[in-house]
């Protein structure tokens, strides 16, 4: 159980399962019914606290914010670009302002009715503009199934336990929660026998149970961030589905790397939960032997304890099978590694870029973190509650991530993040 | 020699080997001593024409751009977005106001003073914000080179003469010509005998000679673009430099592909020369045996004359060594096949796009457009005219792209693409 902060009670009403607990706030960018344009907002309850109708009432009175204009935009890069320091100060507002016993919001029905939307009725947005995506490959679980299912062999790659090993992503198709995922098209292996290639829609379409962070500051091209001073770079959290058409991805990798089996469509949970939120969840990450090179060494390195669930909806099943239950806690590089490591190099991060963890797979079987690994490429069927099984994803299904951190009496979670497979829309 | 165009008159001086004829007229972005907001402009001969000043006097008449507000924006992405039509009444508007017979610019001394810039004076900006930046593998002898010296083998790999294989790049560190290259850190394999990398500065920095075209209009996520409409969604075409950390690159890249050995720093030309300017030069591409399949398939495949070369200057040595002549030719897959393979799986282009060839080697040792060709693995070195010789880049190398097609008395340049490799600034 993870320590418990100073309780603080809000006058807006939250359920004990809330995942949207006074301990979370997390930050989203939404629309609503009344007015088009896309604004920030933090989530309680079952509610959209609008940021820019209470920094347009004057309510963020501090120093760092109280002349920004960070919350009139319409995403938040230019929150995130402010650093710790004003969203620590905006995270005690908010706080303040949600609390029972503060009357300025409390007290203002004409405010309050301008600042609160329903969480079922607005529209949720990119919380940013995603300047770079790089998806990291940090679960040692993973890496090693995907030895052992390709190549056949029981050991990492020579670079992985050197390396938090990471490929770039495609940004463009990066989509929130909610949107449909079409069957993606493309040139598969030849067919045994045949010596032309197959272009037909991936028939082994899967999942990748990711969670990503978001860059707050970033660092110019040519400098470093050392890993010392990693997690002030860092925003927070949202989950992510890596949608993954194994067939394409096979045949188009070697020797540059995943491409379009990958760039059809990346899903992200539009509210990003913050470091400090998560603070009450650090735990250890796994021991690191050989021991990273000194620019990857940390002081104290740290982990989250976010379980993790990934559920699979059939067409007409809306209850569905969860198939797999991991934690964030299982990935071997650790945030700060993956934010040095990506920068040692010179490379310059945004504000608002995103890096994904790769594939969270724990060590059992049901924690595996994605259809390739628990189908063992394909061999196995994975039940199905409904009494059907899957090898990989079909037309209709819908997939639901889901996590959170459990506190004393409290959740700090990320809701879901979800998208239905279409059938394929080509011609072929 | 290409067909020559109707000979064009301009009032404005353009020496007869210039890259910036009156058949040329590309695109970028620039700022003046006078105004440092960024705003589009053409080049001619020594002179920037500002855009934006000929749409505030009004001369854009046509119908597309008259109400338009594309050249009152900091990058090119809305030009970009509206597409051939737009772009064709632009030129031919451009084109009119330069010639020597048309006197609303040629006489107005007042906009003349406000509307040309000396090129020497001005400062370019990257012509468009780049959302997503990929680099493909489309020159066949490269791709036969790198498999003989990584691999030992005398063969592309299986898929190479289906796939136009790319991967994703890292559009943050894309600069414009002339920007200071760091030397980058990072990991490389570890030596004979160690169990441990190292971490030091690359030993094994080279540059990539390419080309990159930039998205005009983009598709909706889970469309394609056919290979047959793919030129309409083709701005222009830049050089580029994709600067490679061999050393970095070799450990990190499996199975994943390149990442840090890459993402340093990738350098454009700022001016991007239109397929309108280039049709003169249409030429044949290598005949594709095995045929690609159906969606790769080209009514009538076209590839474009462009002379290439790469120009080392080590420090204190202005006139410097060409070590490399080849020509955009020699590519084996074509821009609207690398254009509609990328949209085949649904993956949404947008406008600013870059997509870059991969790097442009053609069949004898001295068209070979890397180092690591170049001197074949570091077996070889390179002889300099200064005496000196190289096996890859040093500290203070000036490395300097340049292209143009030769029409008949005049050239339809690219200027050029360089940049200066600097010590490395890590500590390590
Ligand atoms: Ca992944
Ligand atoms: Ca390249
Ligand atoms: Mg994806
Ligand atoms: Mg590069
Ligand atoms: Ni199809």
């Amino acid at each position: 159980m993870a320590p418990s902060p100073s309780p603080i009670a809000t006058f807006v009403p939250v359920a004990p399962d809330s995942h949207f607990s006074i301990h979370n706030l997390p930050y989203g960018v939404f629309s609503s019914r009344s007015d088009a344009t896309p604004r920030p907002g933090v989530a309680i309850g079952e509610q959209v606290l609008d940021l820019r109708a209470i920094a347009a009432a004057g309510l963020f009175t501090g120093p760092l914010l109280r002349d920004s204009d960070c919350f009139h935009q319409t995403s938040l890069n230019r929150f995130m670009a402010m650093g710790r320091a004003a969203w620590k100060e905006t995270r005690g507002t908010v706080q303040k302002l949600l609390s029972a016993d503060e009357p300025a919001l409390r007290d203002n029905t004409d405010l309050r009715k301008k600042a609160f939307f329903p969480l079922n009725e607005v529209k949720m947005e990119l919380p940013a503009v995603i300047g770079d995506y790089t998806d990291f490959f940090s679960s040692k679980h993973h890496a090693l199934n995907c030895g052992k299912i390709f190549r056949g062999v029981d050991a990492l790659q020579d670079n992985w336990l050197h390396v938090p090993i990471a490929y770039h992503g495609r940004s463009s198709s990066i989509v929130t929660s909610g949107h449909p995922i079409t069957r993606p098209c493309g040139q598969v292996a030849p067919a045994a026998g045949s010596s032309s290639p197959a272009f037909k829609p991936s028939s082994l379409l899967d999942f990748e149970l990711e969670m990503a962070m978001f860059v707050g500051p970033g660092n110019e091209l040519g400098t470093q961030i050392p890993v010392e001073s990693a997690y002030d770079h860092i925003f927070g959290l949202v989950l992510m589905n890596d949608w993954s058409a194994r067939d394409i991805q096979r045949w188009e990798a070697i020797p540059l790397g995943p491409f379009l089996g990958k760039s059809f469509a990346t899903t992200i949970s539009p509210w990003i939960v913050t470091l400090e939120a998560l603070e009450p969840f650090i735990c250890n990450p796994p021991a690191q032997d050989p021991p990273p090179l000194p620019y990857l060494k940390e002081p104290q390195g740290k982990s989250y304890d976010i379980a993790l669930e990934v559920t699979i909806k059939p067409d007409g099943d809306p209850k569905g099978s969860t198939i797999c239950r991991s934690n964030f806690k299982h990935l071997y590089w650790t945030l700060g590694q993956q934010l040095a490591h990506h920068t040692v190099n010179g490379c310059n991060l945004r504000p608002g870029d995103l890096l994904a963890s790769g594939t969270i797979s724990g060590p059992e079987q049901g924690s595996l973190g994605c259809l390739l690994e628990q189908s063992w490429g394909g061999r196995e069927q994975v039940a199905l509650e409904n009494g059907g099984s899957r090898k990989f994803l079909e037309d209709g299904d819908e997939v639901v991530i889901s996590g959170h951190c459990k506190g004393d009496g409290y959740l700090v979670g990320f809701g879901t993040c979800s998208g239905k497979l279409e059938p394929p829309r080509c011609s072929c």
